[in-house]
């Protein structure tokens, strides 16, 4: 009890009401608005059958299922399996990484459904939802994935939740904002998920500043296995990006080519991020936390332009270029931005996602700007960029401009929003843990005894710290 | 040999020439079997080129190979990394669980193609079989995994192979009649599976019971990194569950519809899990086995009727439900079930899979029973509930009916079944472990040494305990 | 120091200029190639929308992508996680495993993507890439992957580096002789990836020969949790083997065919797998070893023939033998080798992939010589050995004979190329490490403290090797 009392007042992480409360009430919120609201789309749906008919299909094969499922099930495993395992590689953490990114994804998905159904595919009143919006969906939760990563460690369940709440509300006005009001492209999310994500989850880790955060420091690093596992999350988020990025795009070329630029660009990014990994060591020698993340730099960096003709020797580039931004920010970056700037990057998304987030939209503006009906067929110009209706008169070098102006709302947008829900977050009310108790599973997790005890420091004061 | 001798007979786990047996034999069986029945259909057929023109197919994508092809790749991940890893929790018996649903598995697939080709691919003296033999293969051997969990660490792989022949057998028996007698709508096997898989192995259980399971409680749990490998097993399953529910269903919508519906209820059943994991805990905390099984109860609940017109908000209550009634099942009747019913269920298949099976076979019935042509579209509806030919006058409410009774055949078949096949089983020919070496990978794996030593206790009278 | 002298020079494992130079200039190299000759093919370009007119397709859903872009994620997981999680069993290489397998595929599929393409793609000056080059510069990698497996942990990086560049080249020289010049099928690979692959890598060992390996044999056996990491890579292999087999097949049938024939052959494989490992060992215990890789063996050994009319039960014998020959091959040829041939096989390649390799090419071209006419279908016949232009007059049994022939110049390849460039893998230039430091993640990795200690020999002489 003494050494809690020189650090103010004692943390109640007691989750046991507030916890079940807060997922149930929001999952009965839940039904109710897809009881009013989300209904199959005309694909998903029996009276399809004469749907077909009315459209003049000719076979159940062009129902968008079968252009999407597979790459919407690759998008799936990247944001369970990738993401949650990516942040196993804590020690003593593997149980809140994995688990607590399943709990807000699984909550996230469902409102984004919502958000973004009643943008985009609201129709008499009612959200007709089919495979794309299913990817929709857990795209906008990799963003709040993404800003997990940040204050990973340090957030109790609620606090995750309600950070999820907001942060899906305000990722699909961004959405909306990029893709309607500016007709930008940006199939991958270099912006509207990287971006808008990462800044947003390095705001909220900047107001959410804790001072003594050393008083964990023991726990802040890997173990053996715990490498071994977070390289699962690696090795998946990086073998499926061909698919985040090419999942909804345009049917055909588009997909195609998307796959391929996302394909070159990660392969080169392995080259320059284990250069640089070991150049930038006093003894040579490869540092993990590199390996499991800046490799992954090339398909954020491409994420706008992969299904533009940016061509395999660009991606090459982005790819190289990314890897080296990633790992030098790993080593100058991250520490500079905890010691001057007091931003606490648990998982380095600045390295992750920021830095390569915007390389991605400033490339999809330059490509885009550079776009020709020479490059890309007559007709393969207007689709690409869909220069259609309205946007009929759009010229390359304008899409350029609304391009790099959806950088700036992305920023803009995170900012504001990390500020606002970073001060809600800060309230004392969620159950956040000491800083001597971050990063630590025992906190909200029943552990399995045999490890447990030298590693967490024990609040109960009749239970000695070693039995 | 002292403390053996208070146990009754020692126990034979010699494997040496009873697995070999076993294990050639059969597969010499299979391979008769196959010779003289099995042989490639229309669609994997080198014919199929002359076959397309006489359909007047103009297109390969027409090859129910690029419609199904996917979906079984998924289904294949879930019944052997899925299944295989969610049972690696025990912290010493991590490669029986891996190992021996490899074992069942790789066997059952054989058998369930022989068995599953008899009932409903037999053409002119042949069965013929594509994709979906594959899927179904996989099915079938599903609701072996599932028993499989029932008697985790406790029987010998002869046990498991014996009883994989016979389960497959009966499953067949059970999916013929459900399917073709009754003409149920079973496409993600709530019954057929789930109910008839874990009462099944519920009963081979209860007959199996040992008295003096206690004398291994030790190695009943789990360790810090057996638990994260445990999840892997559970991601895996909760990600592609969707594709398991949606693999076999119609072209077109009605799979669209499957994996929409099965997206919801586990999005649900995450949310529910982990609030009643922390209320029913006195810390409040959350439980890891509740994370790893519970979660999943939402794709077992909505077997039967995610092809059905369910919507998303059903399938949101669903599998809410689901997750309570499993949660609520692992911390009272577990404990209920062993104490007073002597049946010991290692991986809670009974709040897992029994349980969600049974929901999911009443709300298929109410969810055909309260069809109506407004809602599936004329076409559609005879699409969905194939009434045609004979089944033409059915109304949803006698498919309803019919529903239901597939529900109490498949409890028949399990109880009928596993008691017969549990009877079997205790004949002591078959090489399984004493009580204190059961959950221990020891007894039937070379296990690297710096570990073994202290959590295994040695037969060998010449070889010290703790070296 | 006193223990180095006696060893001979000290090793130099420095990697701090040359690993990054080497990324570097070859990465740069990458990218000037790739701007002068690879562009996107015709499915991957914005004139497809042209192209799709002028080839009169009615659907986006026959662009090759469709076809082949699960399966290429398939094979791309194999690569990566496959092989990588596969050779973590070593209870401290699981991060070169891991991370050198990333390294190598990462930088070799952007070569393969060049050499193949020039043989292959090439039209106008420029290679024009797809999907397909996508899955066939993972297939060139494979081999590469497997040669690795062969000297997993007795090389630098750098020396890892070398022998993808000069094995990519000789791969894509053989494969060039064999399917262009000879016209030999082997969609999945039994010569040109599985034989060319194993005794390319056999033979750079063998040259690489290192009479002092015992002083690190605390280091070559496995722990309880990496034998499951092990397993995660055995896994993903054997359930895509599938896609890996059937990837690049023609569309329709053929994929299909080639899918059902290596699902039988793996199901067979894994029983006599189980089998053997038990007869062989005294205790009659299973072997982890030979769980994780012999049960892959039938999938080697269909790569030539899945995709004709092998049928399942033949795919069912060849599986059986496959998995007898590979089990034997780790119990009595892997001493063997080591004893008598100085062929130090880490990951035994001789078992799983030469010999299954060669069993491949046999049967590859005793179901080719034994094809008909009758069996296939007339133009089944001529699609699935592409019997048209000057190979018109081919019969089946002249291309059994070239069938064999492809066997043969595999092998003259794989012992020639291994040779020349094991030679320049002897270099003492490359940085490789002292027997005693073999198998040993601390030499090129920064490795977490607290397990580092007692098991890895300090070079620095400053440091106590136990701290």
């Amino acid at each position: 009890m003494d050494r809690q009392r020189h650090q103010g007042m004692p943390k109640n992480t007691y989750m046991r009401w507030r916890l079940p409360l807060v997922c149930l009430l929001w999952e009965v919120a839940m039904i109710v608005l897809f009881g009013v609201f989300v209904r199959f789309g005309a694909e998903a749906d029996a009276h399809w059958e004469e749907e077909k008919q009315e459209m003049n299909l000719t076979s159940d094969i062009e129902n968008d299922f079968y252009f999407r499922y597979p790459s919407f099930q690759d998008v799936h495993v990247m944001i369970f399996v990738g993401f949650g395992f990516l942040m196993t590689f804590l020690k003593r953490y593997g149980f809140g990484a994995v688990g607590f990114n399943f709990l807000l994804a699984a909550f996230g998905i469902q409102w984004a459904l919502l958000m973004q159904g009643w943008f985009h595919s609201f129709k008499d009143g009612k959200i007709l939802i089919g495979v794309e919006n299913l990817i929709n969906a857990d795209f906008c939760v990799g963003s709040v994935c993404i800003a997990f990563g940040a204050i990973l460690g340090k957030t109790s369940p609620i606090q995750l939740l309600v950070m999820t709440l907001f942060q899906v509300t305000l990722f699909s006005v961004n959405e909306y904002i990029l893709l309607n009001l500016l007709h930008v492209k940006d199939a991958g999310g270099s912006m509207t998920i990287h971006t808008f994500g990462a800044y947003f989850g390095l705001t909220v880790t900047r107001i959410l500043y804790r001072p003594n955060l050393e008083q964990s420091k023991d726990k802040q690093g890997s173990v053996y296995h715990s490498d071994l596992f977070a390289m699962i999350g690696t090795l998946y988020l990086w073998m499926y990006w061909p698919s985040f990025n090419s999942a909804i795009s345009d049917h055909g070329d588009a997909q195609h080519r998307s796959a391929i630029n996302t394909y070159c660009s990660l392969a080169a990014c392995v080259l320059t991020t284990m250069a640089f990994s070991s150049m930038l060591q006093k003894k040579g020698k490869l540092d993990m936390v590199h390996i499991q993340n800046a490799t992954l730099a090339g398909g954020v960096a491409v994420g706008t332009s992969a299904e533009m003709m940016l061509t395999p020797y660009g991606s090459l580039i982005v790819g190289s270029i990314s890897g080296i931004v990633s790992t030098v920010g790993y080593v100058y970056f991250t520490p500079f931005l905890e010691s001057r700037l007091h931003i606490q990057d648990t998982c380095g998304i600045h390295n992750l996602h920021a830095m390569p987030g915007l390389i991605g939209g400033i490339v999809g503006a330059i490509t885009a700007a550079a776009a020709t009906e020479d490059v890309y067929g007559k007709e393969g110009f207007i689709k690409a960029f869909d220069f259609t209706g309205v946007y009929q008169t759009r010229t390359p070098s304008i899409q350029g401009g609304f391009q790099a102006a959806g950088i700036v709302v992305s920023l803009l947008m995170a900012f504001a929003g990390g500020a606002i829900v970073g001060g809600i977050l800060k309230l004392p009310i969620w159950g956040d843990a000491a800083a001597e108790n971050c990063f630590e599973d025992g906190v909200y997790w029943e552990v399995p005894e045999d490890e447990e005890s030298d590693v967490y420091h024990m609040h109960n004061p009749d239970k000695p710290a070693s039995p």
